[in-house]
């Protein structure tokens, strides 16, 4: 099977971090593809407006499977906002998966709570919104951020490693968290190592996205075709959106 | 004062519809700016597609009013789904008020529930995420769709009014609604003779949000420096999408 | 317009602040009538047992301007208890807004919380009853109080302005409130002050009513006929209540 | 021990009928005083505006009792409404205790959930708010009225038994309601032959807060002496109201 | 009145302890029967697996009771994790009432919120399970535990007194507890010591459940007979668990 | 890897169908365990007493396990009931995962929501707490019943299918639910074909579970050695529970 693993952010380096995370728990027969958007968009995603603008082309992404270029059985969203993630799902014939929304599944398997360690302040009620949306506000019992830009998280200079234990460490301490969310793909290597730091179980989102996606398609679960998340209706675009037009289907 | 009022589909005619009904409550001194995306965007709003497609140009439109042309002292975002409210609080400095969020609002002081009454049946989602966003899930006690695409509410043939009348009429009897709210920008001028035909208040979210934004202005209440609204830290941006850079303030 | 703010409690010095800020925002059309009960009441209002024995002279008070004298178009209820909020809006044909619920609303506009400072903590948990049935217990991140007694907060010689600009302090720096609501009518007149001191927005009640009730009545919006809200079912009274009587109408 | 039961409205008939029903379950050594406001009050409570009113009746009341006329080890307030229950827990000593809310409480235990079977609909979201406040919102399934007038409850004539059983039947069926809450101290002595009719238990809230108020009696639980139910702050009351007035207490 | 009161561990001293518990407030007229299982079971429960356990036991003896050896009006689980509450409702024809349950509905009527104070950290999640099933958890404003095991309860020459003591303290200074919950069934005893120590009326839930299920029996309240808590349909049991088996009923 | 499913009752039918079911999705390097409790219990599970009855024989096969006969990487608890999680996870080092919460989370991916279809009327309350337990309530729009046996679901001589079809078809059109979640280990098999006839993705919890087992797995995710689902304390067991019983480790 092939999952499609989009990085809506431009940043090369984290979509290979991120491809390097997909692999090392995918199946021998899953075939990742990760990607930026060739569109291009936002260097890094760290606000609500670099969120909403990296949507456009991540949907792009999400279109170029589904014209068969190469065609996916299932796709991840490889930001911790999960952006666009509704539009993805009426778009794709096949499952959608968040890295935030898998994280906070898979970890409420795990203990009675998490907390999420993210990168800056200003994206902590991102997340508590999307603990809400998945239902897990009440396994969700902390997010704390070590305002670490997400681009630094790349930088071997940096001390991005060592604050995040610490605020893992208090997550444990301070929230009695059971395990450790780790809050933006860019930290997606940190989960082995940060374990053995923290002494809790600690989830990589991008891993626990590839797994639930390759499930659902084994499982041959994928949405219905009607409801909230069906194919969205036909509809002009003009402008410089215009490419995004969906174009009414022949009737011969 | 300036009430920049953006429709974010590129209607021409919903755009006049929705600047008739801001202008029908504005007071004397405000000047009511309505406009559609200059950069383009889709047709109409009917799906979470279409939402995520349109928040680019109707950032670029509050992108324009932050650089003088002209300035506004306040926003409205005139569609039911209140497309990319948390961007534009962000990039904006006076306050931003979607639609859906000051319609329930205004709804939650005249009775003890009100029901929504929009278009597509698909977009009933979004308008309770939305209601659960704003603490309203308490005072809605219905979404209720009537299968009518948005653009064919300007239609002077069809039966619009008459279905939305018996929709609301059946959230009176059958939800307990106290009040109604139009789920859509494109009904906003049916308010007066919905309340006639159907016996409980009728809100419209434009003139609703007009007034809220009014309000705030005259008290002076904008978001703070720092929090979560703080305006987007600089970014670069790529390709199609790099019209969207912030540029890091020169420092000498 | 009219609009008749009621401070239910019987301090004059209140009532003149009361009014200053309600006029400080209201529309050059609007005349502001500020009052407190003629038929007395308590000193102030510090426990549910004040704030019950207040409800009979604001009841009044809706009833002499549904007679007519003057007519109001709308109320603001001016203690952060919104005291008799409901038998208030059965009684009053146009809008009843208190100064807790519309601040609360309005600072919503403002960031993803807010923190009230109010007077004593014995009226904390009024505080958050009020902001649960309000929907607001989303935004509310915390309910403070400086153990200032009302009536001490008209005192120049008091602390009172450090001890709040303190506790707001702290409401920004550990609750994360982006907003702060003023819990007090007799504060007032301390937002723009508050505002400068604090560095988030400060939201007073009695404005927020004010402007919130204006902009009710400029959209024509009132409860229904029916419903919850309607009006008083006529009943006999007797004893020391026997003025609350309300006849049943002359049918000839 | 004396248990004063306070049916809040002036029906001398409701009044021997709350008596009768708190008599039928009180241990032999409970000595019942069941009484209407000697101050006065409304005929009945069918509205917030009657519910509002009633409670300075009520509280004059609690006044005498803890005055030592007679004194009481606790007090049941007996109007579903519960009027005035946290200013009468600040003004008591010993537990106050709705007959909503013991109701409700004891409902819980029986079964997975229960429906309220009330008088006017325009009462129904006062339940739901009590339920709300109790906790109880889980457990309660359905709120339903008969558009019964309290009065009528009394009078032999009516249909108001047949009236009431058949909504508490369709409770059974349609919320899938194991239990039955009555609505109104005037339908206290319905219980048990609507038990025999609609065949799941049926709560009588002034058996069960009489029964609440004896435990809890019986095990010297009472309020502490701080807190939000401390005896209210002395307080000068003025006009109509001045009997009110809690004194400074004497320090010499 | 037979009241049966099961500790479900084997502790014959706590069973000892929570029988003086229960008669301290009992009527004279109500015969406690306290018991441990005779099918054995953990010593003590501190554990999910202890809980699961130890129900086998505790349905035991309510079948003991149904069988009439001796018949019971009501029955207390006297383990503050209520094990097996709702397979026991099943099984009794009489109200089943937990300890925990129990307490926090009395404590629900003391103050704002209480916090329980238990044994070891590791049951605090099933307290916070338990007051969400009761609708306690708006009132429940913290689970604290002093890391204590369940049998050095009842060793003199512990520190637990002085350790649950000083929690309870921080529980009021800091949670702001208006009462007290004890946590375990062996704390049962200290309640009045405790009261006294801590300033808050501090709850024990064996006295609690003894009047509750007094009180139920006394108005007459027990299941109906249809619903989740109908008896349980007969069933095969094989193996070790075979004594469960339910016959069919001789029909002839 | 091995991933042990336990079926709770004593139908050796159902555990090959379980056992089918779980194979029909296992990867190739899985081996399945599907087993039925060798110490006995109840031949099905509809009640809470049986329930509760199941967890000994539950937790006997997951200590089998453990001690290595044969040693399994995790376990699928294989009843809707979801029996004995808590305690199976103390007692488990690797993931225990039950199918109505594996099933669930894998509907919420599918749409906005979904139904539960199961047997037994009574079973309905169960599912909701477990909904609830698993953040699930938003997603769950309905949980219905077709008044089958649990057993008859494997006789094909019934009409458990057309039955089961028709409620998931109610299900779909009046609850708006966009998927359907089987509500019985009993129904494993129907998922492909319910899926055809109904039109809406089918989840099959048992497929959902192991997959989700899978995934952990194969990223190494457990809990951690401390917190709630921390191995359970030594404790001695008596009587017919003695082979229960956790030794205190040898400490030389």
């Amino acid at each position: 099977m092939i999952v499609k693993v989009v990085n809506p952010n431009t940043s090369g380096e984290m979509t290979a971090l991120v491809e390097r995370s997909a692999r090392a728990v995918a199946l021998p027969g899953t075939r990742v593809e990760a990607v930026s958007p060739v569109m291009g968009g936002p260097a890094s995603i760290e606000s609500h407006y670099d969120e909403a603008l990296s949507v456009p082309g991540l949907l792009t992404e999400i279109a170029r499977a589904q014209a068969g270029d190469p065609p996916s059985d299932g796709f991840v969203i490889a930001c911790f906002g999960d952006p666009g993630l509704d539009a993805a799902r009426e778009l794709a014939d096949g499952p959608v998966v968040g890295i935030a929304e898998a994280a906070m599944h898979a970890a409420s398997f795990l203990g009675r709570g998490f907390s999420v360690v993210t990168t800056l302040a200003r994206t902590e009620g991102r997340a508590w919104d999307l603990a809400e949306r998945y239902g897990m506000t009440r396994f969700c019992r902390g997010v704390r951020s070590c305002e670490i830009p997400v681009l630094a998280l790349e930088d071997p200079a940096s001390d991005a490693f060592a604050a995040i234990v610490a605020e893992a460490r208090r997550a444990v301490a301070d929230d009695g968290a059971e395990a450790i969310v780790l809050g933006c793909a860019g930290m997606a290597d940190l989960a082995p190592r940060m374990t053995a730091a923290v002494g809790v179980p600690v989830v990589d989102g991008v891993a626990a996205a590839t797994k639930t996606v390759e499930g659902l398609v084994a499982m041959g679960l994928r949405k219905g075709g009607h409801g909230e998340f069906a194919a969205p209706p036909p509809k002009a675009y003009t402008g410089l959106m215009s490419d995004f037009e969906i174009p009414k289907p022949d009737i011969c």
